[in-house]
C-alpha cells in the first residue's frame, strides 16, 4: 500500500463539467476560466470538446475557447473528439491532443452512440490514424467501469479489454470513470486491479462522479493501489444527464486538500485552485460544489 | 487490512446534527426522528443532550423528547451529559445510557468549558461514580483528534492519552471524533493507530464531519485500521459552530452506502434511512445533506 509521491489532476472542469451544467457560460467566461486553471499549477486541463453542437450545445464555441486560451508551455489543453469530424475541427484550431471515449458497458454504447464497444472502438481508428500522423497525443475514457444506468452491473473483463484496446490503440494513458457514481471502495479497488492486468497501472487514471458521495472514498482505494493520476473539475460541476441527483464530478479541491494532506504533491496552489473555483460558481450563479472550498470561504 | 464484516453505526443526528440547526425543530419532530430512526435497524441512536438550556436551547426539550420517544428494545439510547446536573436530570426521565465529552486540546478545553484536559476528566469523576452506582452505560467522546480551531496540531499522545483516560475511567467505548472535519486520510489513519496503542480497538469508535470534504476518506481508512464503530447524522445534519463552512456530520446515508457497496453489514434498511434523511430535511425547510439520499430521491 505504497501511496504515491505525486499525483497529476487532470482538470476536467471546462469540458466534464461545463458539459453537463445548464447555466450558460459565455465564450469569454471559459477562456478565463482556464486561464485561471492555467495559473493554478495544473499540468492537464481539458480545455472543450469538438463533439456535434446538435448533440452539447454548450461545447458549440469548442473552436473559439481552443484558440482564445494563453497555452502555457509545459501544459497539456486535451479536447474532447468524438470522430474525426471532430478532430478535423479540433485541428483547425491547432489543438495538440486529444481525448476519444467509449463505455464498458454493452447496453450503453448501444444507447449513447448506436454502436457496440467493437464498434466505437473501429470508429476511432481512423482519428488514431490521423492523430499518430500529426504527433497529436491521445488520451482514451472508459465509461460506466463500476455500473451502467441501462445494464446495472457491467463485467469487470469488459472494463479491462477495452481499457486494453484503448491503450493498444496508441493513447498513453486510459481514464476508468465511474460516470454515474455509484462504484464504493472496494468495487473501485477491484475493478483497477483487474485493468491493471491487462494495461501498465502508469498508463491509468480515475475519474470519479461524486453522485453517491463516493468519490473520495474511491480515489484512496485506487491510490492505495497505486494510481497516480485523478481526474477532477473545480467546483465540482457538471454531473451526468444519466444519472440520478444532482452532484458532478469529484471537486478538484477537495481531491488536492486530502492529497497535500496525505504529504502527496501535487504541484497545484491550492488557494488558487479555490479561488477559481468560487470564481466559477459565482459565474454559474450557484455555490461551489467543494466542501473544501466552501470551508476555506465560508 | 482485513476490513470488519459488522460496522455498527452510531446515529447522533438528533444530537450532534440537530444541536448545531438554527433552524427550530419542534419536541414532537424531534420524538418523531428518533422514533423513525428506530425503525430503520440503527442499534444506538443518542437521543438528545442534557447540557444546560444557556449554552444550547436547542436541547432545552431534552427531558421532553427523552421521555417521548419509543425505546425499542436491543436499540441504545445514550444522551449527552456534561456534568452530574445533566445526569440527574437524564436519570429523572430514566436514561440508561450516557455520553461524556472532552477535547484532546489543551486550548479548545480552555476556551470551551474553561478547565485543563484533566480537569475536564477529574470533573466526569462523580459522573461515572454516579453512572456506575446506577448501571448507566457510559460512551466517551474525544474532540479535536486531528486539529484544534485555536492550537491548530494536537499532538497524537494527547489525543490517545485523553482516550485511554476516559476507558479507563469506565466508558465502554470511546469516540474520537474530528469535530472540525479538517483531518485527511493518512492523519486519520494514524491517529487511530496511536489511540489504539493505548485502547482496545473494539472500545473505539470514529466520528467525523465532512466540512472539507474528507469524512468518508477517513472513514475508509479507519475501517481498513479495524476500527468497526462509526458515528454519522441522518441527512448529514449539524456542523460545529467552531469551524468554518457550512457542512457537517458525515451523512449516515452515505456511509451506510458505501459499507454495504463494500459487503459490510450494518442491519440497517438504507431506503428508510434515506426516507427519514429526507423527511428531516423537509422539516429544517433545505434539501438533505446526504448526496446518496439525494441521488436515491432527485
Amino acid at each position: 500500500m505504497a501511496l504515491p509521491s505525486f499525483v497529476r489532476i487532470v482538470e476536467v472542469g471546462p469540458r466534464d463539467g461545463l458539459q453537463n451544467e445548464k447555466t450558460h457560460v459565455s465564450t469569454a467566461d471559459k477562456i478565463e476560466l482556464v486561464n485561471r486553471l492555467s495559473a493554478t499549477g495544473l499540468r492537464t486541463i481539458e480545455a472543450t470538446s469538438f463533439v456535434s453542437p446538435k448533440w452539447v450545445p454548450q461545447m458549440a464555441d469548442a473552436a473559439e475557447v481552443y484558440a482564445g486560451i494563453d497555452k502555457r508551455p509545459g501544459i497539456a489543453y486535451p479536447v474532447l473528439v468524438p470522430n474525426l469530424q471532430g478532430y478535423e475541427r479540433a485541428r483547425g484550431v491547432g489543438v495538440a491532443e486529444i481525448a476519444v471515449f467509449t463505455a464498458a458497458s454493452e447496453a450503453f454504447n448501444r444507447k449513447n452512440i448506436n454502436a457496440s464497444i467493437d464498434e466505437s472502438l473501429e470508429r476511432f481508428a481512423p482519428v488514431m490514424a490521423a492523430a499518430q500522423a500529426d504527433g497529436v497525443k491521445v488520451r482514451g475514457y472508459v465509461s460506466t467501469v463500476l455500473g451502467c444506468p441501462y445494464q446495472g452491473e457491467v463485467p469487470l473483463s469488459d472494463v479491462a479489454r477495452v481499457a486494453r484496446a484503448l491503450h493498444e490503440m496508441g493513447c498513453y494513458e486510459v481514464s476508468l470513470g465511474d460516470t454515474i457514481g455509484i462504484g464504493t471502495p472496494a468495487k473501485a479497488r477491484a475493478m483497477l486491479r483487474a485493468v491493471a492486468g491487462e494495461v501498465p497501472m502508469d498508463a491509468l487514471a480515475i475519474h470519479f462522479h461524486d453522485t453517491w458521495g463516493q468519490a473520495l472514498a474511491n480515489i484512496l482505494a485506487c491510490l492505495e493501489e497505486g494510481v497516480a493520476v485523478v481526474d477532477a473539475a473545480v467546483a465540482g460541476t457538471g454531473g451526468c444527464p444519466y444519472a440520478k441527483g444532482a452532484s458532478g464530478n469529484v471537486a478538484s479541491e477537495d481531491v488536492v486538500y486530502m492529497l497535500h494532506g496525505m504529504g502527496i504533491e501535487t504541484g497545484i496552489d491550492f488557494t488558487k485552485l479555490v479561488e477559481t473555483g468560487v470564481w466559477l460558481a459565482s459565474r454559474l450563479g450557484r455555490e461551489t460544489g467543494s466542501k473544501a472550498g466552501r470551508a476555506l470561504n465560508p
